[in-house]
């Protein structure tokens, strides 16, 4: 089964705001086996949406579009849409009581005016509840058999229609056809891409009819399989086989698959291990403990992080020797060593990541430009240290420095 | 002057990578005063590259598109985009050169066969210089002035050629028009949206002929003006008065204008007040520390960060009694205001936040659900807590308790 999407938002193109409802929106339809063939994003004009909306029916005859349904006036799309379909927009009485109750419940009565138009659908639509907010979603369907489903824009709103209301429709529609597009990714990080195309390339025809992808990013490569309109079983079975082999060629810098987080995959290895982790970061500024505290759970293995960003906090909390900063530099492997071994001694735990570095815009020198990092990672009295020179901005610095860390300590952790 | 995106790469249909370029992309266009009036993303497939582009030619007989330019079998947009213009492809001894002596340069002699075909342009396109890769830009043009651009999919190396190249020649062009697209953003926190167009309503009428949208987010809603197609200094003038009113009219929910992230905006307020800053988090995990020290030179005034993940960090390191967190609970406002004086007394700041509360997704009871989170602020002996309940999953709660931490201070910081 193939559609479009067309996302509705004049910020989008003005790139103000990510389209990550249309991300997430071909994430869950592809792994409801619903290939996107293509995604159209306009802003909030009449004819614009007319004319996206019109152009993605009459090539697929199958439209999701996210935006445009709220209360304000920039809200075109159900309007434009209902025209597209020739039907007139009716209040939805049930959707009125729904609304006014929801007003009611947040203690904002009476109900603003604007709000009222959110419970008018077009003639003969099936309204999809949004129970998280104002705009319900809208199915609407003609006798030629195209189809056009309307979602609101706020993307914990989009999310939830998606998977009630949605993919469960989108299932019975699919109906005798099985087949799926499904993908698999292996996930490496500390080598450059051409690296890994010099390890993978000899086996790249023998994966056919897999196709594979490079995706390079401040977290590492990832090396992306997909299987198109085939079997379930037969994707699967084809995936799985192309990912092992993928991730023995790539060796020891694979870390994990699909959606692996590395910093999860680190806490798990600390775990298995019976191992405690504290952090000690100068340029990262909180960012290696804000990867691990994303991970849910991480508090029975992560006991607590410094930022120790003034100098005279690597020495008061961390005890970096006040001569090791004066002889070698903040940004130095004695630094980060001494601040992996303070971070062990603060949180009382055996094992460590200190990062230090220059993260600019400002800072650098000539034997330190900006991008100069010492990662150090320790686990009891076994600690390595790396310098690494990292391209990018100070955003970009940041996060290739907090992955590097986490890499370091994986890297550390792995059975020899 | 008009013209349209394509974004291709199969991984931004498949929904695993974020059309960043896209996005980035239009900022600078709009800024330059191209409005972008579409965008379109395809995947890695030959026919879907080619009615992308042709069909945008078609409607605004200019595109440029990122994505599709390096050396794997994937990267189809120069030979299909050559195809359309009736071009064949052919070496360019220069760009051999200039991409043989990179490859020297990084040590990787001989170069793989495979980057050999990135030398290969379409006769008579302009190659734009990518310094950043191996990947040149190519500027396409035919006798009917039609034109397309070909930047590749790595996001610095497409911000390195607009900014270089793409940007000078497009201001060329435009020759004689002077009208713009320019936007203005009245930034707000800790108001819901409809709370705004309360207050902004009224003189919503007033504004035209410029646009407001609200742009709900987990930092806060934006309230975006947009002048379109003015004459420049129109433009500001129109956007400069009704962003003053607007700010008016929103009061002490405004915190900045544009793209003004928050934390910067506290750092400016504590450095003109001449205070200095330490943090105290348990939840957030680093994430408000994060946020402080993304921003550029917040070394002068913030001096350090504790992540007091486990309660024995939160009584050893912030020498939050342990008496509190018994009797309390470690997400209570006596925590917290012991957490905000512990962060005073480690750093030696006069300045402190602090973070406690239940990210989810377990952790929650009847009285502390997840999303409950209780947030200080200190200046001097002055301090203020709130308890407040997030909605979303334990990344946007994450993400609006920091937001909220900051704002917290910030409004203790005001002039009363």
């Amino acid at each position: 089964m193939k559609l479009e999407i067309v996302t509705i938002g004049t910020e989008l193109l003005l790139g103000y705001t990510l389209d990550s409802n249309g991300a997430e929106l071909g994430r869950a339809l592809a792994a409801a086996g619903v290939e996107v063939v293509r995604r159209t994003s306009v802003p909030d004009r009449r004819e614009a949406i007319r004319a996206a909306v019109a152009e993605a029916l009459e090539r697929t005859g199958f439209v999701i579009s996210t935006g445009g349904l709220g209360p304000t006036r920039d809200d075109l799309t159900k309007t434009v849409v209902a025209e597209l379909f020739g039907r007139t927009l009716v209040l939805d009485d049930a959707l009125l009581a729904a609304l006014e109750a929801r007003f009611k419940r947040m203690g904002r009565w009476p109900m603003p005016p604007a709000n009222r138009s959110q419970a008018e659908v077009p003639e003969g639509a099936t309204v999809l509840p949004n129970p998280a907010g104002t705009a319900p979603g809208l199915w609407l369907e003609d006798s030629g058999g195209r189809v056009a489903v309307l979602l609101p824009g706020v993307p914990r709103e989009m999310r939830g229609l998606v998977l009630d209301e949605v993919l469960p429709r989108l299932a019975l529609r699919s109906g005798t056809s099985r087949r799926v597009v499904r993908s698999r990714t292996v996930r490496t990080t500390g080598v450059p891409e051409s690296a890994l195309a010099e390890r993978v390339d000899p086996i790249e025809d023998s994966l056919a009819p897999l196709t594979l992808a490079y995706l390079p990013s401040v977290f590492g490569v990832d090396l992306r399989l997909t299987a198109w309109d085939l079997e379930p079983e037969d994707a699967d079975a084809r995936l799985a086989a192309a990912a092992r082999q993928v991730a023995r060629l790539v060796g020891e810098h694979y870390y994990g698959d699909d959606d692996s987080d590395l910093a999860a995959v680190v806490l798990q290895a600390l775990r298995q291990q019976r191992h405690r982790l504290g952090v000690a970061e100068s340029c990262t500024g909180g960012m290696v403990a804000e990867r691990i505290t994303n991970v849910p759970g991480a508090s029975d293995t992560f006991i607590g992080g410094v930022v120790a960003y003034a100098d005279v906090i690597k020495t008061a909390a961390l005890k970096v020797p006040l001569e090791v900063i004066e002889a070698h530099g903040a940004v130095s492997e004695e630094t980060v060593r001494a601040m992996a071994e303070g971070a062990q001694r603060l949180f009382a735990v055996d094992c460590s990541i200190a990062v230090t570095g220059v993260a600019g815009p400002s800072g650098g020198t000539s034997d330190k430009p900006v991008g100069t990092v010492w990662l150090a990672a320790r686990v009891h009295t076994d600690s390595r240290a790396v310098r690494r020179v990292f391209p990018g901005d100070r955003d970009e610095i940041r996060r290739r420095a907090a992955q590097a860390a986490l890499d370091l300590l994986r890297r550390l952790l792995a059975p020899a």
